[in-house]
C-alpha cells in the first residue's frame, strides 16, 4: 500500500489537533455503545462532537493517526479506532509500535482485518502476518498469486534483525545493454515508480546485478549513451541473512536511499529503503536504553497494569537478588558496625558513587559498541584509560568526602577510610564498567542488556565490603 | 563537496580492514619520525607496512575512514590522518564526532586546513567553520563570492538544534507553467542533479514555494503536460529556525527524502536531505542516553584523562551530594541502629529496588516524551498507572523480602516493616519517576537530563528515611 509522502506538517497544529481529539473522545466515550453504524448518534450534542472528532481523523496522515493511538489509554483508543478511514487501517497498523498494534488487531474482526490488508505489499502482509490472527492470514494468501506468496514467505522466513525482515520488492531493473533513451521510455510505461526509487538496478539476463543507475545520473546523460557506460559498478548491496543494524549503519555511512538486495549469486531478489532503515536506528538506540535500564521491551505506554508488572518483573527480581549479597555483605560486618554506627551512615556514599561513576562508563562503552568504534582487543587501552579517570575522581571526590566525614566524626581515621574506599570502589567501577559489556559481547549477547543493573550490584556490594573491611581492619 | 555514494559494502571487510589499520599504526608508530615527505621510510619493512596502510586508507570511504579514526587512541589517529588522501580530508572532517574532529584539526597547519575546506559546499563550510582555527575561516570565507558567504552566515546563525544549522542549498527549482518536457531538457543541462534529489522545487517569479515536482511522478508524466498539473501542492516543508528533532520525526513519519525549507513568506531558502535527519535521529536517542547517566556530552573513547574528568564531573559531584543527605538521613537513626544492627543490612534492598524500579519508569516515559506519545496532560492517567504497577510489585517483592529477613532475623516485626517499607518505597518512586520528567519539561528542560541520577538520590533517601522510620516505630 503506498503512503501519499506529501503532506501538511506543522508540529504544533499535530500536538493540538492531538489534544483535541484526547477531549473529544473522552466525552464520546460514554456514548461508545450508541455510535450507530453509519457513524452518527441521536443526540445533536454528541453528535457534533462525534463529527468533529471524525473530521480530524480523516485530515490526519496515517502515520499520525498511529502516534494519536498510542497516546490514547484503551477505551478512548478503540472508540478512535472504530472512527479512522478504514482503508487507511492498515497502513496504521504498519505504523504502530507492537504492543498497541495488538491492541488495535484485538478490536477487529475478521472481515475488517481482511479488508485493511488485502491489497498490502507483500511485505508488509509479511511484516503484520505474525500479529494476525491464522484464518485472516490464510484468508488473505489464497488471494495471491504464486510469487507474491513466496515474496510473504520468503520475508517471514527471516529473523526480525536481519535484512530480509524488512527488504521489499518493488524493484525497477534493466538490461546493461540499451540507451537512456530505451530507459526512459520504459520507465515512462509504469503507472507510478515505487517509493523512493532513485536508482533503477541493472541486471543480466539471469538478473545478476550488473550494476545501477542513478535517476539523477540518467536525468543528465546523454540520451545515446549505453546504461553500461553510464551505471555505477561500485554498489553498496545486502544479503537477505545480514544484521538490520549493519545495513542501517551502512545507509548512514554512505548517504544511501536504497540499495539492492542480492543472494549469494549476485541475483537481484528484492531491495532496502532509507525509511526502514530511520526506523531500525531509532528502534535499536531505544532498545538499547531500554535494555540497559531493565526493561524488556517497548511498553505500550497505557498497558494494563499487570502486562507491565510481566514486562519489568525480570530486572526487579534480579536486582532484589544483588541486593540481597549487598545485604548479606553489610550483615558479615555487624559487629563492627554495632562499634561505630558511623559507617552504616557512610557506607551508602561509597556504594553511591560507584554506581554513579560505573553507569557513566559503562553507558559510553555500550554506546561506542554500538557503533563499532572499538574492538574487544582495544579493551585493554579503554580500561587503563578509565582507571586514571576513576584514579583521578577517587582522589579528588575521596577527599572531600574524606574531609567532610572528619569534619561530622572528628575522627581522622575515618576520613582516610572514607579516600581509600572511594577511590578502590571507583576504580572497581571502572575495570567492571569496561569488563562487563566487553565479557557480554563475546559472550554474543548484547552488552546493553541490563548493563546498568549489573554494574550496579557490583558497585553496591563491593562498595559496602571494601569501605567496611577497611574500617574494620583500621578502625577497630 | 560531494561524497561518492557507491562503495563497496563488506561489514566483515571493513572490521578486518580496521583491525589490520589497528596493527599497522601502531607497528609504525615507532617509525612516525622518520616518514619522509614523499611517504616513504628509509627501512625496507617498515616501508612495506607504511604502504599497506596507505594502500587501505586509499580504498576507504571517508565515513570509514572516520569510523577509523575515532577508534584510534591519539598518536596512532594523528599518524592515520596524516596518511590519508589529503583530497579527502573535507569529507572525514565532516564524518567525525566533535571530540574527534578536534584532535585531527589540531594536528594539521594552516595551510593544510585551507586545502581541505576550500572547497567544500557552504553548509558542510558552515558546519565545520566553529572547530576551525579563525585564520583559516578568514581566509576561506574571502574566496567565496557574495551569495555563497551569505550562506556560510546564515547556517552559521541558527542554534545545533534548529533545521537552519542543518539545511543545504543545493537546490534545484522550476517554474510551474512549463511542460513536464521543458523540466528534463532544464535537468539535462546540469553537469550533475545534487544528491538525494527526489523532487524538484516549483516557485514563481519571487521565488515562493508552490508546490513539488516528485521526480519519480515527472518520469512517468506526459510530456506535454504542465507542471503545475503534475506537481504535489500539499507540502511537507520547514521553517529554518524549527526544532531539528521535530523535522526528522517528520521526515520519519512522511518517509521523506528532500523537503524544502522556507522563510515566513514561503519564499524557498535552502532544503533538507534525509542522510542529516538520520544523524539527528541518532544524535538525539544517543544524548538522551548519556544524559539519563550523567554524561554530559559525547566522549571521545581515547580522550586525554583531564577531559573524561571534566565531562562527568558535574553529575557525580550531584550524586555526591545526594549521598551525602542520605547519609545524613541515616545519621539521624543511628540510635535505632545501634539497637538492631539488622537494619543497617537490610536497608539497601529498599533503597536498591527503589532505584531500580524508579529508572525503569523514568526510562519510559523519558522515550515516551521524546515520541511525543504524552502530553503533560496525560500525567495523571499514566502516574495512577505507575502507582498500580508499584502497588502489585510491592506487595509481591515486598513479601518475598519479608519472608526472607523473618527467616534471617526470626523476628516478624522485621518482615513487616520489610513488606510495608519497600512497598512504600517502590509507590514513590513510581510518583517521582513520572513526575521528574514531567516537571522537567514543563521547566522547558530536557527530560532525559540527568534522570537517572534524580530518581536514584530520590530512592536512596526516601527508602532509607521509609524503612528506619517504620523501624523505629514497630520495632523500638
Amino acid at each position: 500500500m503506498e503512503h501519499q509522502t506529501e503532506t501538511n506538517h506543522d508540529s504544533e497544529r499535530l500536538a493540538s489537533d492531538i489534544e483535541h481529539i484526547h477531549k473529544l473522545a473522552s466525552h464520546l466515550l460514554p456514548h461508545y455503545a450508541q455510535i450507530q453504524d453509519d457513524n452518527t448518534l441521536a443526540e445533536p450534542h454528541a453528535n457534533a462532537n462525534l463529527q468533529m472528532l471524525i473530521g480530524i481523523l480523516h485530515e490526519l496522515h496515517p502515520a499520525d493517526v498511529a502516534t494519536v493511538l498510542e497516546s490514547l489509554p484503551p477505551k478512548e483508543r478503540v472508540l478512535v479506532w472504530k472512527l479512522a478511514i478504514p482503508e487507511e487501517d492498515g497502513d496504521v497498523l504498519l505504523e504502530v509500535s507492537d504492543a498497541v498494534r495488538e491492541s488495535l488487531i484485538e478490536a477487529m474482526n475478521k472481515e475488517e482485518l481482511v479488508a485493511a490488508v488485502e491489497d498490502m505489499d507483500t511485505d508488509d502482509l509479511a511484516e503484520l502476518a505474525d500479529a494476525l490472527p491464522e484464518n485472516v492470514v490464510h484468508e488473505v494468501l489464497k488471494d495471491l498469486d504464486e510469487e507474491e506468496r513466496a515474496q510473504v514467505q520468503a520475508v517471514m522466513s527471516y529473523e526480525d534483525n536481519q535484512v530480509g525482515a524488512v527488504m521489499d520488492f518493488e524493484i525497477v531493473s534493466i538490461r546493461a545493454d540499451v540507451t537512456c533513451e530505451v530507459v526512459l521510455r520504459y520507465l515512462r510505461r509504469f503507472e507510478s515508480l515505487p517509493d523512493h526509487t532513485d536508482k533503477i538496478f541493472v541486471v543480466d539476463d539471469n538478473d545478476i546485478l550488473q550494476g545501477v543507475l542513478p535517476i539523477r545520473r540518467l536525468l543528465v546523460a546523454d540520451m545515446d549513451e549505453l546504461v553500461e557506460n553510464v551505471m555505477s559498478t561500485d554498489v553498496v548491496k545486502f544479503r537477505p541473512e545480514e544484521d538490520v543494524e549493519e545495513a542501517a549503519a551502512a545507509f548512514e555511512r554512505y548517504d544511501l536511499v536504497t540499495a539492492p538486495v542480492v543472494d549469494e549469486n549476485r541475483k537481484l531478489i528484492a531491495r532496502l529503503t532509507v525509511d526502514e532503515m530511520m526506523d531500525v536506528i531509532r528502534e535499536e538506540t531505544e532498545a538499547d536504553m531500554l535494555n540497559m535500564a531493565g526493561l524488556k521491551d517497548e511498553e505500550d505506554l497505557f498497558a494494563p497494569v499487570w502486562d507491565s508488572v510481566k514486562n519489568r518483573w525480570m530486572w526487579l527480581a534480579v536486582n532484589l537478588m544483588t541486593a540481597f549479597v549487598a545485604s548479606r555483605v553489610i550483615g558479615a560486618f555487624s559487629d563492627s558496625i554495632s562499634q561505630i554506627v558511623a559507617l552504616a551512615a557512610l557506607m551508602p556514599i561509597v556504594a553511591g558513587i560507584g554506581g554513579n561513576s560505573g553507569n557513566q562508563t559503562i553507558t559510553m562503552i555500550v554506546r561506542a559498541m554500538a557503533n563499532a568504534q572499538i574492538s574487544t582487543q582495544q579493551a585493554m587501552r579503554l580500561l587503563k584509560k578509565e582507571i586514571g579517570v576513576a584514579l583521578v575522581n577517587g582522589l579528588i571526590w575521596g577527599s572531600v568526602m574524606g574531609l567532610v566525614s572528619f569534619w561530622l566524626y572528628k575522627n581522622i581515621g575515618i576520613g582516610l577510610v572514607m579516600v581509600a574506599a572511594m577511590t578502590l570502589n571507583l576504580l572497581l567501577a571502572a575495570v567492571l564498567g569496561v569488563m562487563i559489556p566487553v565479557t557480554m559481547e563475546k559472550l554474543g549477547k548484547d552488552p546493553a542488556l541490563g548493563s546498568s543493573v549489573l554494574i550496579t550490584a557490583v558497585t553496591d556490594s563491593g562498595g559496602f565490603l571494601i569501605f567496611l573491611s577497611l574500617a574494620t581492619m583500621f578502625l577497630l
